[in-house]
């Protein structure tokens, strides 16, 4: 594979174009101030794709050439198409990396992916978060300390109806008295996947230097390894097996029927 | 909660009643003789539900009312309706407990649960499998030595794409040359999750009596602790949290984004 | 096994004895107050055992007759004999459970079963704690609510160096700014081991109510499901092996050093 | 960190000097022919220690020097000082990486990182084994195809006595009916362990390129992220804590305890 890591950043789009408060932090969408923080970073390649576009800027020929799809989406989840939904998963599963951002947990693909319901608590009264390491040795967490605060912030409380992470990497404390799982990892297929709280659009958290250093650092984490698509092949068996006359005659059952 | 376990057997009952091989072994369906197996153990009380019945047997009432789902099928996982699906999962995540037997690996229900392909490797040469009991401690267990073994049955083989069990109870092993991880155990939402490889239809393997004790046993494992609706409430703050005068102007913002 | 939970209570019971205020609040020690906690439930049958006893109260029939053991020390791990925490680990990878409290994160028998060093962050400013509940569904939960309180106690924060539980079941939010993993369930050998952070020896804790029905709690869970013993033995083949000859002739050896 | 990975590669080194048949095939000791296999890779270098060397060649000065540690023993388990061991863990816990070969199984290193028995079942019969892949994406199975076979070896049977693994990346397939756990990973306070079950003394699997390529893979996978002590600070707060008049009076604490 290349050594260049591709990533495409996913926006729906939508709140910067209809919310003034929003528009005047993003006014070229938060996909684009992504975007642009992942591309200062040397090895990184990176287009964006937006809800609104033909099949949601994913196509096959998109996501083949995609090794992280990062997602932002909040109001229109809805309007996500099943089938691309669908197509992105397999890619995922075939070893394309996924970082879920903010909102995005009740997204279709991070629910399809987890399995669960993915719900949470929440308030928007623009309170202070401190992020906790707890995994300073992993690579999502390189160049972080053991902490670090965004003033200003929506508020995502537990319990975060997911499945055990793998690896748990950061823990909110928030000012309003909640705790929160985030920063998770797992591994789906061939595929990992990281879920990070951060990024109410509200607020300019995009532009947060420690934010924008763990997306970089996690995209790196879940560059594929390998990309691989999944079968379900009837094998010839290694060792020999002696053929076998198997009679399940009536009697045989019957008599473990009367048992029952 | 009721003291009794309340069991709801699910069968496709396709194969029965097309193949004479099938039928010969299982005249009255797969899930009459599961059905029967879990019924003649004190404190379970089973009902039984097939695809053909109108919303699969299994409506709203049918799964309020059932603590553990027991699910065989194999040739029409396609037309098991995408609405029940999604009706029986919100019950998982909010407790029911669910048993995945078999060719169930592939059923829409458990892809859904899992997030993966659930895909394997397999072959039908009536050969000899031994399951080795990984957690002599665990409930599951209780009463399995420390391997059974089934004559003749179909062979599934790793890599089996699943996420990492929380707990991994049976390993098989294979008379033609494989491995499996054959019984698994998972958390989802407030619900269990229990896949239990054996049980392909060419063979009387429900009526094993180690089989049967195993899903009697995960039967039990699975049943619900709590029973309850998964919800993404505005909540208040706990602590008092000082009004906030949040002001990104665009001079702040602008300056950000000439860094990137 | 007895239906009867028999747990032992074990106490270091120096603080106690030597500091005012702690005596003020146990005057007869804190494993009274936690065994009378334990005592008030049907079906669990308690007894203590502490530090200056004779074996440290834990001698091997104590050990053979409980079920759970509860362990809080603090300024005293090092006078722990190595024998009697070799004998313990024993017994808890036989079966046994083991509820660790507070302080006893520092523990030769905390930090022999998890394999690591167990450190955190700490303050003693008698600052508030709120501990949040992940699981509601668990059976350690059962009884409390979304969250509950402590009033006062002293703080441990992040990063705790421990193995990633199986299960996380409470995460406490600080007063003072810190987040913990304060209720961390993990399995080894055939024993469960649950750490639970309140316990703070100048404060009433194990007074509160929520403290007590969750010690509680996970006694009843911790109670051994089996108790057998761990052997390595030496075991015949159950298929069929032909004999084999084998031959590592310097030449077939010295081939492959060649290519070294 | 440096960008060579400096191994070393610890052999205990007893079985070569006295039994002809180990003497034939490892004439050097095994831990030469790890040694070499790994040093034949660029990017990492190598060094060796045994255990009749002064502090069994791991003093603390080449501690500090190796990124990861490879370990094989298995008549001399008893004979590692417990203070040698003391300090590895140390080490391991603040980064390095650990690989346990084979018997190290039951080495005082990987029981005291596990604090499991680490117990299994054995057979010596030359027989054949199969490892599987279950991991294709995962770095250390890189250049390993689905399975591979070593001809001749002696068996390991579950039940083995661990952890559940972070991953589990090899299962074992045994011509006499087992299977085994055979490739596990964890990770411990700041380091990385690896399990690899291949590696019995009289057989020349060490020269088995697999073998090596896995051995090789693993020294990649298990280089330290950080190298960083543990430690338990007193903190100060973050947040500000009002000054708090706590008293826990006589009677508030006889009220609770009138409730027992």
């Amino acid at each position: 594979m290349s050594d260049k890591i591709r990533v495409t950043v996913w926006g729906e789009y939508r709140h910067e174009l209809k919310n003034e408060a929003v528009k005047k932090i993003y006014p070229d969408g938060m996909h684009t101030v992504i975007a642009n923080g992942l591309a200062r970073n040397a090895g990184i390649e990176v287009r964006t794709a937006i809800l609104d576009e033909p099949e949601h800027g994913l196509t096959e020929e998109v996501l083949a050439e995609t090794d992280v799809l990062t997602w932002w989406g909040h109001t229109a989840h809805g309007e996500v198409q099943d089938e691309i939904v669908e197509r992105v998963r397999k890619h995922i599963l075939e070893g394309m990396g996924l970082i879920v951002l903010h909102s995005g947990h009740f997204s279709k693909i991070f629910r399809s992916m987890m399995g669960t319901n993915c719900s949470l608590k929440w308030r928007e009264v623009a309170e202070k978060e401190r992020l906790w390491n707890l995994e300073p040795g992993h690579p999502i967490t390189e160049g972080i300390g053991e902490y670090f605060e965004i003033p200003n912030t929506e508020m995502y409380g537990e319990r975060f109806d997911i499945p055990t992470p793998d690896k748990l990497i950061f823990v909110s404390w928030f000012e309003g008295g909640e705790v929160f799982r985030s920063g998770c990892c797992w591994e789906r297929g061939h595929g990992r996947i990281f879920y990070f709280r951060p990024g109410h659009e509200t607020y300019p958290i995009f532009y947060n230097e420690q934010v924008m250093k763990i997306i970089t650092n996690a995209v790196r984490w879940a560059k594929p390894r390998i990309r691989q698509p999944h079968t379900c092949p009837c094998v010839k068996a290694i060792e020999t097996i002696p053929p076998k006359e198997v009679d399940f005659g009536k009697a045989g059952v019957q008599q473990d029927v009367k048992g029952a």
